[in-house]
């Protein structure tokens, strides 16, 4: 059965992102002192969907959940791990990429979210070398072809086996009329600096590059013969692991299967229950404020682990905004809500900015800085509805900012008290967007003073005419006018095209500088979902669809 | 009869790049001391292609070609002219953006090269602002929709008429599901920072936003009631002139027409001879170096006008590349070759750089700049080979580092001597890519070691060896693989598929810093180029196909 966007599509739960190292099929991790391994060795027989086998370490979107899975699990379980070793444990392949056959036989839509998923995943593995503690290194023990070079480009440092076979290749060009997806073209050009003359030959030679001229053309760090490859793999890992700033002696969170309860229009995880509306198009993810008080101090933090609010919270909404973004593609228009006390919210907004150095508080705001991320990326409009009830202080005010527009009630409803907004500190520096630049910043770039004056509102209670007036809020509509407001732009914005909402989105949520990873989620992104829906690589008689059958694809000759 | 490519495709010449004011069917050029007016009144019944009616002051290619040579014209044949007023000659409006049926009409290639060209232009009006002292000004005095608005945000200062009518709107959306594909939501975002949410309701609203609402959302700097609004440009624009660093007193040169002279596989230029393989699909730029020897001085310069050789080649280079963009958009690989005097060169390269503060000097050199920009920006292979008889030198040389790859001969051809290249300070800041870097700061941007060797070459003849050593060239094959390893290099890039190629050039071409001009070419050009392939605008049922039937566009709901 090909994987199609129905096949893709309309099942709730289709596709799980929940999963763990004893149900992994493709890979696994051992650790040593200060050192893990996380080894792939896809078993091929072991396809997400049918049609395709996985053979010499290809993979599709099982294989890459289960490594999004354990890069998340090293970081909050594994505190002692300071550097992280990837490699392969099958012979003469480090990775031969995403697999071709499904690729050729998916929906244009899944190919997008396809990429999308892997180049976060690859993000977070930069973010965990950069910001965590934990510095990946790739030890190719054989080829790394397509996406298996991307994935090696994500680490710090790459050694190849030096056996005069084992090459770096990306040979999507050359050979599927696609491009490098994930990531490959923007850290050729602009993580590992390659000269733009010797980028352009080596994405056109198949074979790809090996030995010294992979190392003189910076593809690679070091090549090692094979004789000596699996001691200085480990010597280099224990140098990266002395680089670490992980402390020593700590003990790990168990991040315990995520509660998800499921009905037809409605998901409910801790803290965050997603609501369905099919006929308006739209989902509602209302966040829901700590029931309990604020822990007492940091042991009580390490304590309650998976269950602490905060951590909570992200977890949930990283997989509602994966499970949406995959299995609800219909679903054009993502309503942010929140309920719950808000002064509660300002006590652990002040517990995490008070620890930000503790490596557990670290690893919190560094995936909820990932999973915000996540949603300035979405392909969908995010809207923000603040109403009496809510609780947009702080850690959930900074969604305020991450929407591409937000609405606040001016008055009651139900008889609850006029809503208040809360800035805290945790907006001006620990989370940031994909720019480099926090939201605020990015959202006052033409108005400096606008950014000092929020500053200052710090830790204030405003109302909704204060918010509009500091430019924190797009809109502040009265209670007479709110139910009709809301519901005609819903109406509105559900009968645009999806296409140049996306277009639009994706051009104005980033000014400002941009940075490697604005670049493969802009220009690079776009251009390949541009080509994914070319007949030269996708159509029937086009070289993604043909690989493998012995068929040449013939091509349009023109150029655009 | 609809555009396709066919008609935009086949016939050599059939798109003119070449006109003159005395010709000009849609704007006038008028001048009174420093200030020139560039006025907009279109021709509704002068459309390139036949099927539509440039009604409302619309635009399409035609329009485009007259607007590309006034901002030129006024750069050079006017150094009197310190500030330009854009403005239209129709009542209540200023311009109504690209024409609809004319884009719904087009093929995908036509609409991409039509949008890279009027982007390109507009970019040249920013350009002639902040580098050549013509600042640009628009007067609305009437609405500004689209890409009308969008050739607005290209000039420095917006004034709107205050009428209770006149509006700035970016209607593409919601109308048409495309995207405002001149640079719009870029110049939104980067150039005006307006707020992301602000920016986001505009750019649904159809009707678009008027008075003092465009003020307070940065979307204009001024709103002006009709009564006075003659009188307050005219100041604004004596005021904008007073900025401007042009010279009091000079004189212009003419921009004579350029002669160009045709056959089914060549075409010629004074100084350029573009040469057309069908059957590889590429075409030869030869470009020639001077036949005369340096003029004397700045004086001699001035009197050469348009005859002086470097404005001549540029100009030459800068048709043949506008001419096989639209004309010959098969073939897919341009090559570039020099022949002539490299010594001879380099004294008019010096002559160049002794006198960049001359304003006709600074012309040419900008001129030079946005053409190897158009270079950088090209949809095609671009390769150098560097041959005996070669004359790569200072401004040539630095065609070198524009191209995708290049390749030097190691020894002689036909008894002539083994070529040399030979950098001149012009390399090291006269002339900037979109990125802002020189191309060898681009080039060398993992290498700041081979940045500052190359600067102390300045001057040196290198040969192939030398320059393959100095990282300056691609390969140097010798002699007697020369002949096979072009054949086979350009055999090679021919079987590949051209939007791959694309893609990937976009990719590579544009390391580090990015600007307001590499995001409109890099991320907005992507994405526009995307939604123009997608049912939802461009199918037979999507909304640029439907428009002005009364029809409403269905939409297939998936978001990707």
């Amino acid at each position: 059965m090909p994987i199609d966007s129905k096949s893709m599509g309309n099942t709730v739960g289709k596709l799980d992102f929940r999963t763990a190292p004893a149900r992994y099929r493709h890979w696994s991790i051992s650790i040593e002192g200060p050192v893990a391994r996380l080894i792939m060795a896809v078993d091929a027989g072991s396809p997400f969907a049918e049609g395709y086998e996985l053979k010499q370490n290809s993979y599709d979107i099982g294989v890459d959940i289960e490594l999004y899975d354990a890069v998340q699990r090293l970081r909050f379980e594994h505190p002692e791990v300071r550097s992280v070793v990837m490699t392969s444990g099958i012979d003469s392949m480090f990775c031969a990429g995403a697999n071709i056959r499904m690729l050729g036989s998916s929906s244009h839509a899944h190919k997008v979210n396809f990429c999308k998923f892997t180049n976060e995943t690859r993000n977070s593995i930069e973010d965990a070398s950069k910001h965590s503690g934990q510095i990946y290194l790739a030890a190719m023990n054989g080829t790394a072809a397509g996406g298996g070079y991307e994935l090696a480009l994500a680490t710090e440092y790459l050694m190849l086996v030096d056996d005069g076979n084992a090459a770096v290749s990306l040979p999507e060009i050359p050979l599927l009329a696609v491009l490098p997806g994930t990531g490959g073209l923007t850290r050729l050009a602009d993580k590992r600096k390659v000269r733009r003359d010797l980028a352009d030959v080596f994405c056109t030679v198949e074979e790809g590059v090996k030995g010294q001229r992979a190392v003189d053309w910076r593809l690679i760090d070091e090549i090692v013969p094979r004789s000596k490859f699996d001691e200085r793999v480990a010597e280099k890992a224990l140098e990266l692991a002395a680089e670490s700033d992980r402390p020593e002696g700590r003990t790990g969170i168990q991040l315990a299967r995520l509660e998800r309860s499921e009905s037809e229009n409605e998901i409910r995880y801790p803290f965050v229950t997603v609501s369905l509306d099919r006929e308006a198009r739209s989902a509602t993810l209302d966040i829901q404020g700590p029931v309990d008080a604020v822990p007492a101090g940091l042991d009580e933090v390490h304590n309650q682990g998976a269950g602490f609010w905060p951590l909570a919270v992200i977890r949930a909404m990283d997989d509602a905004l994966l499970h949406l973004r995959f299995n609800e593609p219909t679903l054009g228009t993502l309503i942010i809500k929140t309920s719950g006390d808000g002064a509660r919210i300002a006590a652990y907004d002040r517990l995490l900015e008070q620890n930000r150095s503790d490596w557990l508080v670290r690893e919190i705001l560094l995936y909820m800085q990932r999973t915000y991320k996540r949603l300035d990326l979405t392909s969908r409009t995010t809207f923000a509805f603040v109403e009496p009830g809510s609780c947009f202080v702080g850690i959930l005010a900074e969604l305020l900012f991450a929407v591409d527009r937000s609405y606040m009630l001016n008055g009651q409803l139900d008889a609850l008290p006029a809503a208040n907004i809360r800035l805290s500190e945790i907006s001006f520096g620990a989370l940031r967007m994909s720019n480099g630049l926090t939201r605020l910043e990015s959202r006052f770039l033409g108005d400096s003073a606008g950014l000092e004056k929020a500053q200052t509102l710090i830790g204030q209670n405003l109302d909704a005419l204060a918010a509009l007036h500091a430019g924190l809020v797009t809109f502040a509509p009265d209670d007479i006018d709110w139910q009709e407001e809301i519901r005609l732009l819903l109406e509105e914005r559900a009968s645009f095209s999806p296409d140049a909402l996306t277009g639009m989105e994706a051009n104005l949520r980033f000014a400002g500088p941009e940075t490697m990873e604005t670049k493969i989620f802009g220009r690079l992104t776009a251009w390949q979902n541009w080509i994914f829906q070319r007949p030269n690589a996708a159509g029937e008689s086009g070289a993604l669809k043909l690989y493998g059958t012995g068929k040449r694809a013939r091509y349009d000759r023109g150029r655009i």
